[in-house]
């Protein structure tokens, strides 16, 4: 596969995260492809590279007293993933709002071909309150670059 | 909690189905609460027991030549849920198109309060070539009831 | 099944712990069968409703300060389960020692064929300091009823 | 880590595959720490990265007509892990039987330190009868090298 793992600049997307991994025996269902739910985790490790990429780890973010909750997902499965394939997860940033943070992905196969794409937002939850509040500077300027 | 396992009849949603669960350790991450993927397995169990509430049980579906994989999910997480929570999934029919079903989603906590609401569009697959077909008329039948 | 869900009183086991559940989708694997590391889960199930039928709940446990993390696992499988077949998880106490506390499972299918067996073992952890500690006399007398 | 992913050669245990993973989110629980049932899964790929290296894939075994469903499986916990620590899972073959085949494991942190072990034996099945057969000769020569 052409993608290394790391950051990439792209025109129109802005930085990218890049990851890749392999469809594990556990993540296969009976019909032989990968069962949906485990999208969502690919995701996640997108996220969490993609913040290594761009300098504060997203375990740092929990650190410094936030949390990251998903209140929202959309996923797409345009072709299925099976055992033992490679794929690659895009993650770059979508909507940056007050209070709330937009990743979007993109997956493809060992052939680049994109075969499934999504999007998670994300509260800015301070952890010792549990309460939503505005994502601090220091986080916004480190997903806006 | 007020709701049944079964079917109830609603007057916008039609026929929905109902199933208790209760919030696995195994579900919870380092938040202290449910991690975001297994809410797609839920709707997994939301929809096996709608159907079989239906009349024909998902694996029966499978068993006559179809399968319906996930090719679309959303999801929104409006109140986190946490370890040993009891939780009901209703889950009833979106839009049925012709080689499409949509099921939509709501899970309610045991205050009854909706914590979680989502959908998932799936496509009808013929087993034996893997293509897509259209829905076959038992199934349409016994999806609209 | 016969088994119905609470708590049965055996001659060599004493008191056991049992609790209903049906193969998810999500658990199966491109075999056809419940991948290997559901059978974990379900002992966490198992567990969660023996300690819950003797009285007190696990979640209750971890509120009065103590965890109890798993330190090892066994398990044996000696027929595969599959998609929707109802299952039965029979736990029971095994050895119970100063700062460990080790309980035993037995997973049947609908013919009540014995399917898996294991048993895991248990940590007594004050949650405070995150040290292993005595099991408390509560925690004891629960157990050994 | 001193460990890079491949093959090394041991005094005691012959050929040892070796492969680095990062602890997932998804795979913590609310004990902060990482859920029993996902080392279960981590053998899966060291065993699945063990037979990659010795030269043929897990996924071609199967091609070529057999399964290796686990049967058994120990493992012991001695420290736990956490989000997004790196680990170490090397395999190796443990018994090598005329119907059955052991994998055993160690999983190590990123200081090098033992923090988990265990084994998993596998049936030898045919997948067109299901049926538990002699491990063919290609196979065995595979594992003993």
């Amino acid at each position: 596969m052409r993608f290394e793992t790391g950051l990439i600049e792209d025109p129109q997307r802005g930085r990218v995260g890049i990851v890749r991994l392999r469809v594990r025996y556990a993540e296969t269902d009976r019909m032989g492809i990968v069962y949906n739910a485990h999208y969502l985790t690919w995701f996640e490790v997108g996220r969490t590279e993609f913040m290594r990429a761009l300098g504060t780890p997203y375990r740092v973010i929990e650190e410094r007293g936030y949390n990251l909750p998903m209140v929202e997902a959309h996923l797409r499965i345009r072709q299925p993933l099976r055992y033992d394939d490679l794929l690659v997860v895009l993650t770059w940033l979508g909507r940056l709002r007050s209070r709330v943070v937009e990743f979007r992905y993109e997956i493809c196969d060992q052939a680049e071909r994109v075969v499934a794409t999504g999007s998670t937002t994300h509260a800015s939850v301070e952890s010792s309150s549990g309460k939503t509040v505005v994502v601090p500077d220091w986080l916004r300027d480190l997903l806006l670059g």
